[in-house]
């Protein structure tokens, strides 16, 4: 004993107090604004829960109506009303509840094999399902003008819906649908205190806290003959240190038909265990809420499920996603059972010999023969010891920010990267409506056999207005689409950004696997779209290498090639170049002093602007009206070492003033000069004038090339007009047929003079 | 128990995830660059600890010697040096440890009421303590040059010290000397495995997990006949669910004797009851690792222990300053035991019929008379049930910073506000080199009868290089002093910056309770040295009230004297202009379109400069170097906004270029034309050159309101030289003497123009 605290002692002596682990995503994360290309809007009350999707629509469940939505263009393609009745409704607000409470909020859709619909709603805390037949149609009728896949249903059969669907819209509840049964994980009660998870006649035990503890569902999966639930709830194994929430993951066999005698409601085979994401070392630190789940995601030999989780809502905000193996959950529930001996006991795993045999819980061919001993033991022991392992034995992700935490979680699965590499691209929304994309790497230390997870965050975007918590995220790959849904509003957003940058650079700087430069065409490209041959060295993509390794890979243009390229665009208005100065200054990278204008050189300005980009760390600025939300590190540096190139800056454009004036009046004077005017003498005392007069070709070009000019152009606010930085770096573009703004000026200018 | 899962869980539906609390410091939080009065440089192997002060000087122990620094100055005026003898440095060698452990590091320093000074040292791995006795001097040895108090002793004892003083030098040992006794906490073997507390033969059992589990010791006080010792260790209690690490206070009695026949060596009053720093919730969060602790302070009616605490190493950093009432931790010992059955049950109270009578653990007159049985319940009771409360139930300060936690911590008592009422102003050091102070007040909402904690966080300060760990904090409240220790140097910071502030506004902003502004001098003044009464009006202060409260507080000086204000100072520097546009724009604070330049306006830029400063919102500025790590919202808003600013900026100076290029021509042409020189119509292809011939009045008084001619000076690193942005306000000062850099220049320009 005393050497085992000789080790430790000795290891935390001294030790400086540091971050044994910091967050993949720092909460200076530079998030854009994202490129919206479609809305659909409702209201924060319509609490919007996504019930079904493909690749074409999402069916929407809402207040009174379920909406279907194409996924192109998120226009309503077909819509199915239910209201309450008004006597429920009557009932509801007798009850005590708001009016915007009482109405029927549609939480459960279900295609049984036979094609029939099942649909349950709150019906205004009186829930009912309600059994759809599909109706014949006439072709004129299957596709009245703008319903074109309008919903033709005849209601079969109304019932009640205690268990199946919560009293209140905004419950978490959860349900799966297999085998023609719903599997309900929801409140059985108007209050909301009898939590249960049900199908057809059986349920969990009413009020035993040791099946469920308060819990807040998650998500329902169906596998390999059994239904698992993710939940989050108080943990009673922790009680005696006050009150913890934990996340579980529980599971029931599909063919469990309760138990023998008065065991016949109860599930024989109900069991739960702890789900592992936490941040591994000598003292593991937990992201103990579980918060929103992915469907079953194939990742190669596996199968996956990708879950949110947060620290305690008390906690400082932290957010993890950490993906399950199917597999290790399975596995949980074979081992030992915990349990609690008297409630003064410490929560201990129960020996095998105590088990009862056969072991209880298995899935068996009818549960009405197993024996009450062990039904019992199942009821009593639901807890299993061990905790479900993340992959990895780690979360994928880590985030912390004072201001938001992950609410909800969508993959994109097995993306192939050029290389032939698949990636599960996720996606994850945040409370105050961000989006961040992401991947894993494994990578191989050169030190160590042990391979390393990495994080690759792709984006973070802003996608709802800020404040807007993500309530769900649909993917839908065919259509290159996102569709973020808050309590009300569905909104379309890119699910990869290639195709809107246009530079190598920007294209590798991405690190999204989809994401390849096509040295033939110069576009950044979408592989999955593109035909592509895999292994054809026409494409270009750097997914685990610094910006500057990515620099070194996109081709270099020999400058003699340059000036030929003279393309007539617009220059760049002033807050593009000042933005320039500030993320030349930000990449630390000032101009060298030879790069500064001089007092004589009146094209000093543009020249900043041209030559004091580095390619190295300019990130693609997408869409950008809230460059204000840069990195905090990018900005503090800008404003520090900017101004330095600030105020060469604007002794630059002093001097490019004074030769103004100097030109204007030698001009005008030159006029006069020659009309024998004799009158300038008096020129002083007047105000000076720019006529913009007829002077002469480099007057002309001198004006022209006054960023002033176009001080009042609006700022770029959409993603294809913003295109000028894109080519800052512009001897990559000069083969390409795309406008660039910028450096195309300058050729011009110094062709005339 | 279905009623209390209502509640509960009708609270939790649809709940956005929220941060139920915030932290009262954000990571966004300006840091400053301190002014660094004084330096007493070490190297990082010193382990510098400070051993003893009074208001002149402090006693640092380091390797193989004491120091005796004076505060003023960060002098050394005298020191003694203890080096091991080779004989222990070679068995250290031997032993494995490397050559930089292998010296005498001074751990421990008592004065012995008869004058006797007791000093401890690790002595290459060999603790040994020194007695020495003071030797009579004659006047002139008393004071020789340079060394003023030199330590003039005789060793006259020289014994070994295990257990006294730790064998590392960065072990996290703390001592108590209380009725000439030393009270240890450390470790009582070369391997740190034998942690104990100790004074004189008695000391904890050994490798008894249960009264020290690998404790980290931060700090001993002596207090009404206890001495009470903080420590974090490993939890007991919570050992089931993993480790980890809880905060503790430990108690003994002074006049603990020990227990009767074998229990000689054995404390019979030595307890402990875990320290509660949590913020108070549903579910609370705790910050469970001690760091520090100041000294007692009287605080009212209150004896308090102020105390950082910061969350697990391997936790999302975040620290909390908590306060300990000292009658709420001798309260907690004398309630119920903590006591776990066996070792699979919990750890719950000790029933009261249990507790032997009369009731263990009391300091007694003879504890030897106590018997066995009491002395046995005690060491297998030391953990009381409850934990100690910090005062307010909440921490005073919480802080979240991925970059840096909390590591030491000072209070200044007492300080009286202008009101009458007295504050604890608090210092914190963190582990990147920063020092925190803050105060606390309470406010009485108007619609809660509880008096609510309002935390106001003064300043932080940038003391130390960016990453070296502030080891302890030691105030001199007489000297206006705070020095701050790290591992190899001491740095003397002002404690209070009141006088170097120089505007009202910036007086009141800093919400500082010892300083206010004096309305009749027109200064900043601390009011402890000021001599003020307490009640009369000439002194402003502003401590809990908004900016803009705080700015209407300030007189308004009638603009119509302004104009007689004429004080000749250079003009503002390019980089100081910028900053006030930032800064300007960053507090929201554009200038309305009628203040900016027009074209022709040839001032346009010193208006803006000088007219679009609103005083609310502006910080006082100390010596900011780092002007960069301005506020991620006060950044952002500025680059945004600061576009439209700086691009009309631009367009001033171009235009003011364009007339000084016009007048310049003008004014050589008028004095050619004057001249009769016809030679003007080839001056076209000549380069345009500023001679600055003495051409007119008018044209010297525009160049030298050019921002430019003063470009090259450097930017002020110096708290004193950087008073111009004080001045940006300028109507403030109008009455003063202290010169203002801006806004006087205009006024001379006007007069001229």
């Amino acid at each position: 004993m005393a050497h085992l605290n000789i080790l430790l002692i000795t290891c935390s002596i001294g030790l400086t107090i540091v971050a044994a682990w910091m967050p993949d995503v720092r909460p200076d994360l530079q998030t854009k604004q994202d490129k919206v290309l479609a809305h659909f809007i409702g209201n924060s009350t319509d609490y919007f829960k996504i019930l079904d999707h493909n690749d074409e629509s999402v069916l929407v469940g809402a207040k009174d109506v379920i909406y279907n939505v194409s996924l192109h263009g998120l226009r309503e393609i077909g819509r199915l009303e239910w209201h309450s009745t008004d006597a429920d409704r009557e009932l509801c607000a007798l009850k005590g509840k708001p009016e915007r409470d009482c109405h029927n909020y549609l939480r459960v859709f279900a295609r049984r094999p036979n094609g029939e619909v099942l649909l349950c709603g709150t019906n205004s805390y009186k829930p009912r399902c309600r059994h759809y037949t599909p109706v014949e149609m006439s072709s004129e009728e299957a596709a009245p003008a703008g319903h074109a896949y309008a919903l033709r249903y005849e209601v079969s059969r109304d019932v009640e819906a205690q268990g199946l669907c919560p009293y209140s819209p905004a419950h978490n509840s959860t349900y799966a649908f297999a085998d023609g049964q719903l599997y309900s994980a929801t409140v059985a009660d108007f209050s909301g205190g009898d939590p249960l998870i049900y199908r057809e006649n059986l349920r969990t035990e009413q009020y035993d806290l040791k099946q469920l503890n308060q819990p807040d569902f998650v998500g329902a999966i169906e596998k390999n003959g059994f239904v698992l639930f993710f939940f989050r709830e108080l943990s009673m194994e922790f009680m005696n240190f006050g009150k913890a929430v934990y996340s579980r993951v529980a599971r029931v066999c599909k063919n469990d038909k309760g138990g023998p005698y008065n065991h016949g409601k109860s599930w024989t085979t109900f069991l739960k265990a702890r789900l592992n994401c936490s941040v591994p070392g000598d003292f593991p630190f937990y992201f103990d809420e579980i918060q929103a789940i992915s469907p079953v995601v194939e990742s190669g030999s596996k199968s996956l499920v990708y879950a949110v989780f947060t620290t305690s809502v008390n906690a400082i905000p932290g957010s993890a996603v950490c993906a399950f193996d199917v597999d290790d959950i399975l596995a949980a529930f074979e081992g030992d059972f915990k349990s609690q001996k008297d409630s003064q006991s410490h929560w201990l795993p129960v020996e095998r010999e105590q088990v009862p045999k056969p072991r209880p819980g298995q899935c068996v061919e009818d549960s009405r023969t197993v024996s009450s001993i062990a039904v019992n033991f199942i009821k009593t022991h639901p807890l299993m010891e061990n905790a479900v392992p993340a992959v990895h034995g780690r979360p994928l992700l880590t985030k912390v920010n004072l201001h938001h935490r992950l609410t909800a979680i969508a993959v994109d699965p097995q993306i192939r990267s050029l290389n032939g590499a698949y990636y599960d691209v996720i996606y994850s929304g945040t409370d105050d409506g961000k989006v961040t994309k992401f991947i894993n790497m494994l990578t191989t230390h050169p030190n160590s056999t042990v391979d390393r997870l990495k994080t690759v965050v792709i984006s973070e975007m802003q996608v709802l207005p800020l404040g807007t918590p993500v309530r769900d995220l649909v993917i839908s790959s065919k259509k290159n689409s996102l569709v973020v849904v808050s309590d009300g509003s569905l909104v379309n957003v890119p699910l990869h950004h290639c195709t809107l940058i246009v530079d190598c650079l920007g294209c590798l700087s991405l690190q999204d696997p989809i994401c390849a430069w096509d040295l033939q065409t110069h576009e950044c490209k979408n592989l999955a779209t593109s035909q592509h041959k895999f292994g054809t060295k026409t494409y270009l993509q750097s997914l685990n290498t610094t910006k500057k390794a990515a620099a070194s890979l996109c081709p270099h243009i020999p400058s003699a090639e340059t000036v030929s390229f003279v393309t007539m665009a617009p220059p760049p208005t002033e807050e593009q170049k000042l933005l320039y100065s500030n993320v030349a200054a930000a990449a630390g990278n000032q101009p060298s002093l030879e790069q500064l204008p001089s007092g004589g050189d009146d094209f000093g300005l543009n020249k900043i602007t041209l030559t004091s980009m580095d390619p190295d760390d300019i990130m693609p600025n997408l869409n950008d009206p809230q460059k204000s939300t840069a990195s905090v590190d990018e900005i503090r540096h800008a404003s520090g070492s900017s101004y330095l190139l600030i105020t060469f800056s604007i002794f630059g454009i002093f001097m490019l003033g004074s030769c103004v004036g100097v030109i204007c009046v030698k001009a005008n004077s030159h006029m006069r000069d020659s009309q024998m005017d004799e009158s300038h003498r008096n020129h002083f005392g007047k105000p000076i004038q720019f006529k913009h007069q007829n002077t002469g070709k480099d007057i002309n070009l001198l004006m022209g090339s006054n960023p002033y000019a176009t001080t009042q152009k609006t700022p770029n606010l959409d993603l294809e007009k913003d295109r000028s930085h894109e080519c800052k770096n512009s001897t990559e573009h000069l083969e390409k047929e795309l406008p660039c703004k910028t450096s195309t000026l300058m050729k011009v200018k110094r062709t005339y003079i």
